[in-house]
């Protein structure tokens, strides 16, 4: 699944009760890194300190590199947000890291955001008339400095934040902190998934709902779309202002797909009973004559499960993979490729040899993977190998924060399946189809423009040169 | 699995051809680290340079860390030895990181060692009444120093690796390295694995065949028991003598159980085949209804795979597991512990609700983790839970390099199935049965001291204070 | 002379023809380290590149330890800016570090600064306003943003900077950087000092002149106090409407005494003269029949000489510093210094035993370090230890950027001379007369509020609530 | 003085109160740290503990790097020995670092030395015939190793150290440490400085006197050459029978011009009047009309006070030097040279202008380092510069641990005074005279072979085949 990245992970909590959360954030956001691995950060409050008294530590790297044993002992507070960040390669953007952590005329600001806004320019201009300056190239920075300036003629800070998400299009999870408040917000048409639970007197608020498990916190409900929640030592009070005003529901697909974890639950949804059903229904538009079905691991499993328990062909575990591979290992340059295969992903012989093989896995980018993955089974002695996909392919951008690679690295942009299946060396394909994804996701509104183009609000246009300039600044 | 741990893994290789094996060493290692990941390091030699110039670096840490791109680029060599080591705790024990590399009268030998021995104390006494001295604690140290000794009165290194041979008693997979040659020596009991590839002119020796396949080596043969294989620029020379006068083979039977990886072939037997057969002979002999079977993940799915293969069960995955969690983790502390169970795995409820399940692992040790386990199934909805185990109960130490814990740790020591089945609070527990080991390793001589106390040798007993002292030395 | 801390030092350089300014950067700010030890940085664009495309690096410690050779070598431009500042204790703040690079409507604007403001409550009042937000507590940020809000209304970043010149009161070398544009600017007070060099075709600027010298650069002359100094592709631009508007000049006295550099050239006055000069005036104002005259490593050797000069005593020297106490430096526990005095001076005893000592220093701050070397002197034989001070004592704070101890932490807040001498084990102490001042910075009109109270301007009065909470924000 | 490099630095104490020594050690170490760079490392042992319980640390860095606060609170002991080491370029050789810590027969040995051995190869042979191996390539394993075999025939440990002693030819200062005993071993000539200190009731060793000071002990004496002096727990015994023996003491003249630091006293004479006499011994044999004296500092300044006081021609400093530029500093390329001089050292202007300057440094290498001081200072206005050097011109290889370059890195060896004077740019130019050496060291006996070639014993000549081969194992 390289190739489709996720933006980011939030976590919130506020224990009413006044016992120290940083340990809690620690374990959330190790539940949600599969969300992010660029960089980390979180940033605590102590509501019976002094005034504006939140501190905070972010840096690029894992978790359990930023947030070391040493590091986080000197933290400590009753309220607090993290945040966790996809990984790039490149640039050291160590800048972009979160919350972030802000001062304007009311004190101080923490705030953690994942999704991508698709008025950006927009917003961005209207701060820039007023000479603002950014430290930073995120849309983060730009919400912050909309509820900071809504804050000076508004009552309160859920007030500035309401007015702020008036303003702001696009997805969006946030949890903001104010020195004595925790504010979960998630756009109204619930792109980005965000849950509210509970352990004793402590609220949590979390991005998925496998990081309210980690923690021994109840999953009380999901944050409705358009909802914005704030939590004070006076417990929840709920905004739907903006929730009801909102012209419909579109939940990012690619949750269920594959950015969220297996034992979450999103929107009333679990995921791992989506993946499940997903390979069912891939078994029913796609069925073949084989002895097994195996799925590339991780990601693929659980689809794989689920074409068995359809067609009855029995599920077996094909490959081996290598867990210690990981962020540091050096990569085998051209010439030592030819002497490393395997490394990662290396074939059962046992399993597969002279047998007819369903091989399952969530999507196709480049095609290079599933290419050699085909070609190891193939030289470890199956017969047939058929690929099934539980996605369908991509074929429009995302704007709402998945990184979709451009058309020209994405092989479905300009080869047909048959095309695909022929290059990959497959013995068959078969992609999910469209009007599946609604099934699989258990019958809940989506957005899956990635895949239809259908766009659940209009993307403005800001290529002339004066918003150029901006979205640079 | 925690608490039974491997001693470590060794890679050799010797390119005819004058290439860099460097790269392949790293790659080597890199599929032997589940061997061990206290320790790594590597020692090369440029056979066209210098005589001696010998070259190595190791330290504690992964294969990814100690082997850092800036520090692999500094070596360059035709020949070439690698070691893991296995992860302790507490004491820095750097300096017993491997390969050794050490100078003697004639020139240059590094050496690194799989097993253990057990007439370690004699084979220091009589060094020591020549005043030998030592560095580290390791036996491996010893061996090196045999060599050294009798390569005094040899012709060859590998006539001084053959006396030292006929000394030394135990366990042992061993790679040698003098500045042109690369030596493998396995035990004449065959305890510890080792075998024999090729890729173009380069020869390859590891401890597990996956290590040859990750360098696209093509696997040769297996090293026989008390083999002794010289690699120089002509080619392969092997020494049997050992080989001839061993009285029996005793193959340890953990590799197939627990240690290799699954993707291996050791002594013509597929550990996942091993794996499997483990399950099925588990199902054979404690049959139970039940509506799914499921593996403590990643060591316990073979066998789970083979129990619903021969049982007719279905197959089903019941756990998530972060694999975030590394070695940096910062443990929750006692108060923490409780709010923060299900950090390493969580339960996928859709899966194992209203189900009666069938839980295989490869062992048990303490009971404390796979009680956890059942606790967090019956949590999530499972009405019975059924454990299978596909090794028997531990009840002998082990002399040959397997770090079993001492009979206080372990449950099995001092209590009955029974008693241990109420414990950990299943519905039924079953471990393999000792007979049948031999039918799931394919057949092979197996050692299976740890569980029948029927060593393949004797154990010298150095109990008495003389031998108390140079053991501590 | 612990406790007296200057803020930090700026370097600028443009190379007209092109070449890479980062090595100079780095050589630069390597000669003003002596200014600042807590963290540093560069920010670099390059004027044939993008538009807008500055790339920074900044981090706690030293500039040999944050700019490594991996990290500088990233780095290339043809215009740049670097900044180091002083060490402090405790609270992570990287975040403060510089240069500060912001993005805004016209692009991008880095900038660092040397020296502070008092007037920054009411500067952030106004930005406060207009919902501005910090991520900084520097008023460093509080000159970016008034830059920044300048710029919309003005055809020039050299005139944003003026008109923000004229709004901001107290101290500031400053040095802004436009993708391609580098600007000096110098309070109207020349409170902080700033000069101009020129190499080949290089302007560089930077807060002392040993700062051009360590780049090979010539002296051209200082920034003019109240001075705009713009370098572009065309070459060097003044703007002096400040200066002629400014009342009086009023240079830090400070520099002079202790935070420039030796080699150095301030204000058409040579610093080791001015210490020089300082020396002699205490030989003449507390003349005393000595053998020796000393001074303590570093600072006070050159006053030392001085007074030698005048009184006809000879200089010696009587203490050995370890230059290999560094940052570091494990610093011993109360119950161990009992057994670790002398670890950073040590008497010579060959040169004090039996002689009256006069012993030199630049300042007098606890008098716990001046008491521990007389103690030390005596107990190596001298009869008599003078102390003389070339420095008037500390009686009042400073608003400009000098970290100045609170009074309860200043022996001479408390105490009369004569109680000092007695405290510190004297037999006579003589302080630097505030008359004296001009006369030792060669004539110039200078800034000693610190000693007399008499501040060159008015120091606002933000004792008010409103602005307490500002001043925190 | 970049070229001429010290061996190493020893460190040993003995708390007979239980005290714990580590903090002395650290402190010991760090004031020793001009004897070496490179590496460096602790042992120490509980007396009350368990037998052969030596616990030891080290490591390539300064003793600021190596012994961290987090790593120096692991030890703890009331007898422990410590080590500096020297810095070399290249090769990574943490394996070198000291002390050594070995398992024998007896227990644990732990060892640090400070010298070089002349007849290694000979020992080496003695060892190797019986298989010894080695894991350095130092010759202080070599001593390690003897005294381990002779160990085996003794009664106690100090009897195997002095029948070793008796076998090993060469400069050695040695502290060695059984689990219960501190022994001290000196060289029979005196080459390497070793003396006694006491605090309460804990025995201290160190290379110099320095390092007993700044852990407050009381300087006793100087261990006599060939006294073993062993330290237990029932007090001190000293072994004469090798210093009774020796035929002549020869103390090396280096440690009075260049190595030992300026505070310390070796062997009776101070090192500062050492320095003082040289430098009046200079003005002596190489007076010159001029109207300052400055050194190159640090270690030129010593000798250029001694000049002035026996010219009468006033003393000045003349350099500003940067203490910023330590080992992590980047140097400038070839490139950059140009326009990045006077990065360590600037001229003070005022001071050296119109000028006629004696300027007084202790050595000359290459020239190159003394030519550009010359050339700077008359660039900043000197008339004339007339160098006197403080030790005559090198000719002779040592053999006894300083590491003098080779001939065609020595100025001196291929060029007259005259050509000397010409190539650096000097009006005139003095050396040491060869016999006013033991004038300045205070009349002791001395090695000064590297001037005269007169070796104090004779070095063996290994330059065979057979030997070549012993010396590089």
């Amino acid at each position: 699944m390289a190739g489709i990245k996720e933006e980011c992970g939030v976590f919130g909590i506020y224990d009413l009760d006044g016992g120290n959360v940083v340990p809690s954030i620690y374990y959330g956001l190790t539940s949600l890194q599969h969300r992010g691995q660029e960089s980390c950060g979180l940033a605590v409050s102590d509501t019976k300190g002094e005034r504006g008294n939140v501190k905070f530590h972010k840096d690029l790297g894992l978790v359990s590199e930023v947030l070391r044993q040493d590091v986080v002992r000197k933290y400590e507070g009753d309220i607090g947000i993290g945040h966790v960040r996809y990984s790039t390669t490149g640039a050291s953007v160590a800048e972009n890291a979160q919350p972030l952590v802000l001062s304007y005329v009311k004190g101080t600001l923490a705030l953690a955001h994942n999704g991508n806004l698709v008025n950006t320019p927009e917003l961005k201009w209207e701060l820039i008339q007023n000479g603002a300056i950014f430290h930073t190239t995120t849309d983060s920075e730009v919400i912050a400095f909309h509820i900071a300036r809504e804050r000076v003629h508004s009552k309160t800070v859920e007030e500035a934040v309401l007015k702020t998400a008036k303003k702001i299009k696009g997805a969006y999870g946030l949890v903001v902190m104010s020195p004595r408040k925790l504010i979960a917000v998630r756009d109204p048409y619930g792109l980005k998934p965000l849950c509210l639970g509970k352990r004793g007197n402590a609220y949590v608020i979390a991005s998925e709902s496998c990081a309210l498990t980690s923690v021994s916190a109840e999953f009380i409900r999901d944050i409705e779309p358009g909802e914005i929640l704030t939590i004070t030592k006076d417990g929840l009070k709920s905004n739907k202002e903006l929730a009801s005003a909102a012209a419909k529901r579109a939940h990012c697909v690619f949750e269920y797909i594959y950015f969220a974890r297996l034992d979450s639950t999103i929107d009333g949804v679990k995921v791992y009973d989506a993946r499940i059903r997903g390979g069912k229904s891939l078994a029913k538009s796609y069925p073949v004559e084989a002895d097994l079905v195996t799925g590339v691991p991780e990601s693929g499993l659980p689809a794989a499960k689920g074409y068995s328990e359809a067609s009855g062909i029995p599920f077996a575990f094909a490959f081996y993979k290598n867990s210690y591979i990981g962020r540091t290992f050096i990569k085998p340059t051209q010439e030592e490729r030819e002497s490393s295969v395997h490394l990662k992903l290396s074939v059962l012989e046992s399993v597969v040899k002279d047998k007819r093989i369903v091989l399952v896995d969530d999507s196709i980018v480049r095609g290079t993977t599933i290419a050699n993955l085909i070609h190891m089974l193939k030289e470890a002695g199956a017969k047939e190998v058929h690929v099934r996909i539980s996605s369908p392919p991509f074929l429009h951008p995302c704007y709402f924060g998945t990184d979709v690679p451009s058309n020209d690295q994405l092989i479905a942009a300009s080869h047909s399946t048959e095309e695909i299946c022929k290059m990959i060396g497959a013995d068959s394909l078969g992609y999910m189809q469209t009007d599946y994804l609604e099934g699989m996701a258990g019958g809940l509104p989506l957005c899956k423009a990635c895949f239809d183009g259908n766009y659940p609000m209009e993307i403005p246009d800001y290529t002339n040169a004066e918003f150029a300039d901006i979205v640079k600044c």
